[in-house]
């Protein structure tokens, strides 16, 4: 298999921008990811893959709780500014007001969408974790439209 | 938790579609997916969930191999053809001319890219199966742009 190849393959894959987030015993953690998909409808699921060795991977993998934000399209600075992880000051995030979700994650208040989720399953085996999650909680405050990781110009696949 | 509310949340999650073959004892199976997302670059692997007792889960969890094809822009109708599952028919699926893939599923010739897998992992409890699998073989036929689930006005989530 030619890696160029398969590179470009996988690239064509299409996926929105989110920002997760958790808390553990040490903190919060933060990170921008693409790799998201629903799983089931009844129960509701979601699958995600959160890289090895990162802070987010890392205290996801102990707590077992996550949200995910929905980013919108005028909200490409908040993706940019969750790519360097969690840096909390106050009642802040990365800049970005935050309060407390459900699952007791911190709740970034700007997105036009969020769900909360609790871990049931993860496999392991490559670069990243899977985590299987049911959403537990969710909610929405607007119509805003998704930024999609394909009109930024990033790229994360391949 | 207002199951309107996580709707509405869970389908501002971005999509492309894909047409995922596979072959068992029983001959091809296939069905159009958008459950999809890439979960590892070393080594390369995509996590994705096929709802369970449809004949492309069935046959995948006991093949352990299949193929998705990114759809092109242009080509709505693939997706659709392949809303209901596999019909053979000579060297055709659904209608659209197949060859032999390498991991000897049906390779859809028309496709502007997709790649080849191996299941390596696969999680239950949903309506759905998460099958995680390594990408084996690849291919890219042009510079088509894949169609989104957002802009065919399908939806598949909440």
């Amino acid at each position: 298999m030619d890696p160029a190849v398969r590179k470009k393959a996988l690239r064509m894959l299409r996926y929105g921008l989110c920002v997760a987030t958790s808390r553990g015993d040490s903190g919060p953690a933060a990170g921008t990811i693409n790799w998201i998909s629903q799983s089931s409808f009844t129960p509701p699921q979601v699958m995600v893959a959160f890289k090895v060795g990162t802070q987010l991977q890392q205290v996801v993998a102990a707590s077992r709780i996550f949200i995910v934000h929905i980013v919108g399209k005028h909200q490409k600075d908040m993706a940019l500014a969750f790519f360097r992880g969690a840096e909390p000051d106050g009642d802040k995030l990365n800049g970005y007001r935050v309060e407390t979700g459900e699952t007791g994650a911190p709740l970034l208040v700007d997105p036009p969408a969020w769900f909360e989720c609790r871990v049931v399953n993860e496999v392991g085996g490559g670069d990243h974790t899977v985590f299987v999650a049911e959403v537990v909680s969710a909610g929405v405050r607007g119509d805003a439209e998704p930024l999609t990781l394909q009109e930024t110009g990033f790229s994360y696949g391949g």
